[in-house]
């Protein structure tokens, strides 16, 4: 038998939502995987750095394919502050599904991005009991940060802090070549 | 400075592209490392069956959690049948951008879902040349067939089959308990 003609039910109201979660559920499915694969190795001192550093390869990697897809016709930048609007509106919202909530900058190549309530963050609890958690949910981000950044020519260092979730901050420090 | 009232560019356009490509593009990345890393262990014999299964462990549950909220405030689904077109419309939709073009079977528990175009396979040539590459590219989808199943309450033996890129096969044994 053959169903043919399919067509949309009055369940795809619920496909925004699901359409969200899937990067969510496929982020959470990669750190457990790149901890626990590192778990069963020998060197547990190199654990933590060789993992974040894994993770944020992925994102670089990642990164640099969606921006090369998503500025394919797009006019060029006329400064680094342009390419960092970019990648706080159109960028982080086709990725997190929200804006970048605050951009800061002191002019000479230091950006702070604040996402005050970052997607891969908000299946916690706001408390502060999972804060050491944290780091491992965004070294994929910071990653794919870079990535997106050297892709348009700035190259740059990318680290992230929280202190109260599911809030936090990227700091972006642009390397003068 | 902080640069408030970021408003979309007109580079908003191209984000639909980059939207499908961030689950594609994350998928490449687990598919490298998990085989990357099955690479450096010393069993080479066992590597393909682990790998296959650790990327079918990993759509399982995701497969599992986007079920999960996909279908909240649904109506419960009639039979086995309704519970397949909505996984060939709705939920294939979400995931992959298109819907299972063809949907079969033989009224004892197997179907057969046909993808002409499989988003997954999508970045290879469509030649003979990669066919034996393809299984790898298969398994986390075969799984996340079967979590989804699984978490609407049908049990399911998922394999796939590729005889041309990038059109392929989805067989699913529903497990009567």
């Amino acid at each position: 038998m053959t169903v043919s003609k399919l067509q949309f039910g009055p369940r795809i109201r619920a496909r925004n939502m699901a359409d969200d979660a899937l990067f969510e559920f496929l982020h959470m499915e990669i750190v457990a995987h790149v901890y626990k694969e590192q778990a069963t190795r020998e060197d547990i001192d190199k654990e933590r750095v060789t993992c974040v550093s894994t993770l944020e390869a992925m994102g670089f990697r990642v990164g640099q394919g969606l921006i090369e897809r998503f500025t394919k016709d797009c006019p060029t930048f006329k400064d680094d502050l342009d390419v960092m609007k970019f990648l706080c509106k159109d960028f982080w919202n086709t990725v997190f599904k929200k804006q970048i909530d605050n951009l800061r900058t002191n002019h000479q190549g230091t950006y702070v991005l604040q996402d005050n309530k970052f997607a891969l963050l908000t299946q916690f609890s706001s408390g502060k009991q999972y804060l050491e958690e944290a780091p491992k949910y965004l070294a994929f981000s910071c990653g794919l940060i870079r990535g997106a950044l050297s892709n348009l020519g700035l190259e740059s260092v990318v680290t992230a802090e929280v202190s109260l979730m599911p809030s936090c901050k990227f700091q972006v420090v642009i390397q003068k070549l």
